[in-house]
């Protein structure tokens, strides 16, 4: 427990950096490697055309490289490796993250969308060019007035049996494809989402494989594009607009795996309900989530690595007649960046836990429903989490470095501005937590999979409860707390692992019970269901929230748990301390409110983290280290070893 | 209390408007009529150099409109008007803060040291052509090894007796003046800080009036000067290194008011300590930190402006078989912009009665030391938390325009990277926090103005807390509790202003006796000063911002109760309301941890938060509207009228 810094053995900084490492260890080298010679330089000050330029080569040489078809199929060019695919882009996010996007866009989505909505005609005619970047490639979903709710795109595709062709759209500004990477230069191809018409029968909306520009670069006819021009960051990524003026493609050209229209012009899928065959397309596409996640944790990384380099090295004030003080040793400071370190490497595991858990659900014919919702629902709350985790934290680490912070030299202005989009792309984050919390309030049962907001709050207060239960467990908690080694208010009982996960568990199941018996209580008075669950919204995403922090220190701990050197494992068990601790602190309102923290405990609470805080300190720069970034992807002087 | 939105009466738009423009509405008009002409349109795609030209370019045409010198006295070609020069800078914050910064660093920093650090004689020499941009000059304090602690500048400059000249020297890297504004292109002068020697003595930090540029812009004979190039903001602004090799200026360029050195090398102050000198050679510069307090409420309203219209116009998701929802009709949309909203109406009034202290100030001969250090407090204070709500409030502006508010053709993208800085520069704000804090445990003791960190623990460990009495007022409380209408955890009663005004007070109060008595604690145990007052820095820090929020909110509800026509009283009431309970529900956790709420009564504060956000929702366009910001610099397609 409490051990004074000074008796402490030091954790071996390979070995912790091991620890973290874990699978694909020499794929991730490789690619450290690689990013780290001459041709990978950043080169600041390019203008939006240059960087753009630099961008496309440096993704030509990683697909040169190989890198780009790490998860597609063998018979595709590919390795089969879908965790390998996660674990390069990870990798990659600790450089621009510019190019990161580009390759997310190109590997990731365009390629992605027809290895998962297409059939093997599909495969076999794009997926290697795809992966070699012989076809780059844009995800047309988005529209300029629908991005959240996409069920809604206006964009259409009407079938003509007698041509055996589909003709695509836009009916308007606000159906144009909007903010689409790859599409104001590079792209050549696009898949394209639109409501698919058939024999004047509305179906839905359905993906196309759609060419944009020709060989020579120039659109096609009918295609409309157009740049969206200069962007708070990923400068080097080119987004633009797309808008369809009757641009005919092939019968063929539908992405059928959930639906086919056979030449005769008859629609077939082996999903009856519109709905939930939207859903089961969308959920498809969740590898999007997966890796936004985990490159918002990479892009953390490197601001922390620079922020805490720099507050061990930075003087000012202290004593008198002494040399100043590292801006570290001060209290406000380590709460600003041990805080967001411990949290970091709790959604390292974290992070690293989806990624599995989705490469393993690559590998299996037919997924339960249960365990694919659940696993929808984990890559949108770990999504959410993440990212906003990156905001805050990149945040805290620029201030951290004052005015330094603020030159583009130190790289800092970079991650800050590059990561910001991420809280909001690939699902916003505030609907993601919705999404969570759905899952959580219908046992993600399959046959509530495809119900909207009004049909859940409906199901919801039809039901008896009985898998919601109406009691909230205060006789556990209060054995628990009972169980607690020390008085009340002691800080000793704080580090009790029992004693965070019960504080975690409590505050979610109570949630949870509660935001049940609130919805049922209103449909119960008569009240409008899209009005009930609107007015429980920030129950409804604390909820969602409380959830993910659970999971998030249960497989934090977990994973800490297992390390095998004693002074590894007390270093990583230190940083579960500090995570759970501060969330609860931050939460502590409501703990009280609740009654399971009393006003001495919560004290200690406090008291605690602050206790923490000074413990991590001497092992600070061990901990980023362990990130292993080597100073060239840092690219901050300030941040250098 | 909370009417129904149907059955209010709506406050007149221009009425809102007018109330909050409050003095000097002429000038602001004519200044917002300026800016909205065409050559001081945006001009979106500059490349550094063409950025920085252009800014230049439009600050002489602001000199050229004797926008300049408003607060320079009428003997050198300004209007004596303090407050229209505070005025003119909150209203060119709706444009370009580029700009804005560059005006600053002229007027206020550079300007601003002549006025207050110099005499007569430098006022005649040099203010004139600074406020008519004949002169354009740096603040050359902050070096890249010091910029908190800038008593501990290493810049020297030496009396030469024989020549009757200082020797200005950097000693090495870390000495550089670095980040100073003007200095990389247009910079002609610049006050420079060093450490006076005078016959081997040494004086503490003075200013130097030093020119390092010719008529033609070359750097003078030893005076090297270096680019900090791209910035994560501000690019138009050209912040730059400085560095002197033996610079000679003549005896006269000594800033004289708090100290002199006659031509035989005699050093005289009139203040004897060193330390006293020092900080009242800083406290005279306060008004840098009001005019950045008054930015960050501009830039935030411009966000806000943005944001709330697309938010009622941007619609996504909705109750089946009807029109889509506008987002801001959302519950947690509306807990992420109409919150932020209160503050900034609360913060308009604070950054007022703040800068109306401040022009008074300067009016008198001479303040009472007790005044002043309140009046530099307050100063402190209102930056440090009006540049924290802009970076938080604008962060969640562009997360809630989602896709679009990442365009830079919105605009939030350059209010976010533009304002970023604010939290840093003029004082990082943690630091700030430390000095509100300061003076309140010293009561603004005159003889305590001086102390240092230590000496201000010690003395308040020598305290018999006669003002910091022992007694919580527990009494009191209680009886203002039992005093409210309604059952406990009754929303009505969360509107009563006395309960809002008693629990900020509570919380001011207890955590200042807290700390007080913390500190003593520490010290009677045997503690190092400097060590205690860091393990308290969490105490600290709270401490001041509690005291910062009691004002906050005294001040808004004293502007709110003034205004005479009722509906417009009763929208900024919801106001307050809204300001007052969000401050408390966010940190309910301490709240209940000192018995201040129950848990039912903190429930309470949490719906009715949700409440209110629900009332101001219809008034919320009209509210930003108020603003009075002109479509033409608020420069963003998605927020405008």
């Amino acid at each position: 427990m409490a051990n004074a810094p000074e008796t402490r053995s030091r954790p071996d900084a390979d070995a912790l950096r091991r620890t973290l490492e874990g699978d694909h260890a020499e794929l991730r080298r490789q690619i450290l490697e690689l990013l780290s010679t001459r041709a990978f330089a950043y080169r600041p000050g390019l203008d939006r055309t240059a960087y753009r330029r630099q961008v496309m080569r440096w993704l030509r040489r990683l697909a040169d490289e190989g890198m780009l078809n790490l998860g597609y199929p063998k018979e595709t060019g590919g390795r089969g490796d879908v965790a390998g695919g996660i674990a390069a882009f990870e990798t990659v996010a600790f450089h621009d993250l510019s190019l990161l996007v580009k390759l997310g866009v190109q590997v990731g989505l365009f390629g992605g969308a027809i290895a998962q909505l297409g059939t093997a005609r599909h495969h076999r005619a794009y997926l290697r060019d795809a992966g070699s970047l012989a076809l780059p490639g844009c995800f047309a979903m988005t529209e300029t007035g629908h991005g959240s709710n996409v069920r809604e795109l206006r964009t259409r595709a009407r079938y003509e049996p007698q041509a055996g062709e589909f003709v695509i759209d836009t009916p308007d500004r606000d159906a144009r494809k909007d903010y689409i990477g790859n599409a104001a230069v590079d792209g050549r191809a696009a898949v394209v989402f639109a409501q698919l018409e058939v024999a004047g029968e509305h179906h839905g909306v359905h993906a196309f494989f759609v060419p944009i520009r020709d060989a020579r670069g120039r659109p096609r006819a009918g295609v409309r594009i157009e740049d969206c021009g200069e962007k708070l960051g990923l400068n080097g990524v080119d987004n633009g607009r797309l808008a369809f003026d009757g641009v005919r493609v092939p019968r063929e050209a539908l992405l059928d795996r959930f639906a086919q229209v056979d030449a005769d012009g008859a629609y077939r899928s082996a999903i009856a309900d519109p709905s939930r065959r939207f859903f089961t397309m969308l959920g498809a596409l969740i590898q999007g989530r997966v890796c936004v996640a985990a490159a918002g944790v990479s892009a953390t990384k490197s601001a922390l690595t620079i922020a805490v380099r720099y507050g061990a090295r930075r003087r000012q004030f202290g004593p008198p007649e002494t040399e100043e003080v590292p801006v570290l040793d001060y209290l406000s400071h380590q709460r600003r960046l041990l805080i967001p370190l411990a949290t970091t490497y709790a959604l390292h595991f974290a992070v690293r836990d989806l990624a599995a858990a989705y490469a393993a659900s690559q590998g299996r014919a037919r997924m339960p429903v249960l365990a694919r919702r659940r696993l929808e629902a984990q890559a949108a709350g770990i999504k959410a989490y993440a990212t906003w985790h990156a905001t805050s934290a990149i945040q805290a680490c620029r201030e951290a470095c004052g005015g330094a912070g603020y030159l583009a030299a130190n790289r800092l202005a970079a991650l800050k501005a590059d990561t910001d989009v991420f809280t909001t792309f690939e699902g916003d984050n505030t609907v993601l937590l919705q999404l969570v919390a759905k899952g959580l309030l219908t046992d993600y049962k399959e046959e509530l999979s495809d119900m909207d907001l009004v049909e859940t709050v409906r199901f919801v207060a039809s039901r008896a409860f009985d898998s919601i239960a109406e009691a909230v467990p205060t006789g556990i908690v209060a054995s628990v707390l009972a169980a607690l080694p020390g008085r009340d208010g002691d800080e000793t009982a704080m580090r009790d692992r029992r004693f965070q996960m019960e504080a975690m568990t409590f505050r979610e199941e109570h949630l949870l019970h509660g935001l049940g018996r609130r919805l049922k209580r209103a449909m119960d008075r008569g009240a409008d269901p899209f009005d009930a669950f609107n007015r429980a919204q920030d129950h409804v995403v604390a909820t969602a929230r409380a959830h993910v922090e659970l999971r998030v220190l249960a497989t934090f701990e977990r994973a800490a748990a297992r390390v095998r050197a004693r002074a590894t494992r007390e270093t990583l068990g230190r940083l579960v301390d500090l995570y759970a601790l501060s969330r609860i602190e931050a939460d502590r309102g409501w703990f009280l409110e609740h009654g399971f923290l009393s006003p001495a405990r919560s004290k200690a609470v406090v008291r605690t983290v602050n206790e923490l805080c000074a413990e991590i300190r001497p092992e600070a720069e061990l901990l980023v280290g362990a990130f292993g970034i080597p100073d060239a992807l840092i690219g901050a002087p300030i941040g250098a070893r």
